[in-house]
């Protein structure tokens, strides 16, 4: 039989470490990172367009994103909007869409396909993304198994996990290079990360997945007894509108990932070779990647005078205020209408000190 | 005859080096830069009142400032605010005051004399001050000569005119130090500023003058008879009334500094070495040492959150937001409502580069 396929884009993410645009209200997934006239989550809705009807777009966030994200991509249905009552980590967050799934169409375990997608990646182009989704979903309907889709490194990145491929290569229709996992390893540090990179049998961890409900459910059945459980226990309770029932299971799981939680046990897992362009953005010094410095190497946006600066970040996000900078280099500069930070580029991971200042003074500007 | 004795602060500066904070209509002595209470010419008009009759302050500016200054302070009587027309120079202003204290009063050459003080600049204590400026007055009173304020170096400053000191020792009853003055030094180059500092025999040029309005206008029509015609001619013009006449004769004569046009050329010149601190506060950098840096070296105003950062200035006018600032050194971060600035301490100078640029583009955040 053929499966229905569903997109659900996770954006539960909460993306301090783009502060002062990133807010509590405003994650990374709202923001304008990787183009000055869309946000992430407006381009991970159109990918998921290219997939799936848009009547089967689901996003998957957290209670008080429901609003922001509502009024963000008004073009998914607001009952596909589906927020975690808690947070449980990844895990949790695949645990409550099969639930929610289940409850709405108590035979969707035999007919659904799901591809789990990211709102807090730069993805280009669409068509090869489309190529490798459409690898990763043939694949997980055909064998039943959990698919992910892998990045070919291009540095000894040490912030990622990464997925160690295995021997066995499957064939698919799309050109993409689909083989099995043999392991799922754990953020490296440098040494072993160069030694990932040269080897060319490791590829990162997009936080994608692709599988059939019931392929899912089968997997996580026998490595996490506790969370199908919970999927069961979640939908039944759903289904009779007893919302604070399910919550009450939804709170009993641990917090903890899928790859913890799933994959790194489960019994067929497989790997789709990413044939696109793939950046986390996962820092203010990442938009040196996503966008286009000038001949001075600066990476400018909104109303700014550089004199004499070289390679620095200067974003703001107030039109009436002009922010100038004169003889600086390899500065984070980013101005909104209540905040302004500046930190070097080489530092720029610690704005979460700065976020975990404000939130021990519970300052509004979170 | 003892004499009336005014006095006149200038306040007519453009202070563009404290862009953003400082604007065309909100020059640096309107700033709050020596003390979060005050403003400079609040603190200047304070000085004054300590050395004379509050009725007898006046204030030397130019027109687009005299609305905001009648608002700073309205202790000074309105009538006192004297803008000059054009600009010309520092002579041009003192030519401008006397031809406006004679037009008031035909007899004023005879009975004033005159403190010419400063607004921009940080002076303390303030007993100290007064006792200087009554050595400099009384020295100008019994000598008919012209008397300024020279300050002892502590530092071979390039930016500021030195005065060579001669032998010729005045007594007062002050306990100042006052001598005549052998020569006025433009600029120096480092060399030159270290022996001037190692001689003991120099001090900067403070830009203050004490004069009776008779030896002025004596000393002005043998060293700059332009410019005493000019005196006679605007005061002839102002008692009749006839303010396009008068500034007519004004804009004829040069733009020239008062110590080009007269003191470096009149014939009675005395010096009372300051017995006070002083501080031009001439750039951003220099509220290293008019304001108490913190334990970490930094100087902070405003709603500002300094992380790992050593031997920043970082201020703000903007009680609504918040300057974070993480792992940076040396820098000036200054925001306003409307702009925000970054240059590294050692360049602060290049805000005038800023400044240009908004020049030309005609840009409201001047």
């Amino acid at each position: 039989m053929a499966h229905t396929r569903i997109a659900v884009i996770m954006a539960g993410g909460s993306g301090e470490r783009f502060w002062p645009f990133s807010r509590l209200k405003t994650p990374k997934q709202l923001l304008k990172l990787a183009s000055p006239d869309h946000t992430l989550i407006e381009q991970a809705v159109q990918r998921a367009h290219d997939l799936v009807d848009p009547a089967s777009v689901y996003l998957a966030t957290v209670p008080h994103l429901v609003g922001p994200l509502a009024e963000a991509v008004p073009e998914v249905p607001a009952e596909n909007i589906l927020a975690e009552p808690l947070k449980r980590n990844t895990a949790g967050c695949l645990v409550w869409l099969a639930a929610n799934l289940l409850a709405r169409d108590p035979d969707a375990r035999a007919k659904v396909s799901i591809a789990v997608i990211t709102a807090d990646h730069v993805i280009r182009p669409a068509a090869d993304f489309r190529r490798t989704v459409c690898a990763a979903l043939d694949t997980a309907e055909s064998t039943g198994g959990l698919v992910t889709i892998g990045i070919r490194p291009d540095r000894p990145e040490t912030g990622f996990g990464y997925i160690e491929m295995g021997d066995n290569t499957l064939p698919n229709e799309h050109g993409i290079t689909v083989r099995s996992v043999r392991q799922f390893r754990e953020k490296p540090d440098l040494a072993t990360a160069t030694g990932y990179l040269e080897s060319g049998q490791y590829l990162w961890n997009s936080g994608t997945f692709f599988w059939t409900l019931d392929g899912f459910l089968t997997e996580l059945e026998a490595a996490a007894p506790n969370h199908y459980a919970c999927v069961l226990a979640v939908a039944d309770a759903l289904a009779r509108g007893a919302t604070e029932a399910a919550e009450a299971a939804f709170a009993a799981i641990p917090s903890i990932s899928i790859d913890y939680a799933l994959m790194e046990k489960a019994q067929r897992v497989f790997v789709a070779e990413a044939a696109f362009e793939w950046d986390d953005v996962g820092s203010w010094d990442a938009l040196d990647r996503s966008l286009s410095p000038d001949a001075d190497s600066n990476v400018v946006q909104g109303d700014v005078i550089a004199i004499e600066s070289r390679d620095n970040i200067v974003v703001s996000q107030v039109p009436g205020t002009v922010v100038t900078v004169v003889g600086i280099e390899g500065l984070v500069v980013a101005v909104t209408a209540d905040a302004v930070l500046i930190v070097p580029k080489s530092r720029a991971q610690d704005v979460k000190k700065v976020v975990e200042t404000l939130k021990s003074r519970s300052d509004p500007r979170l």
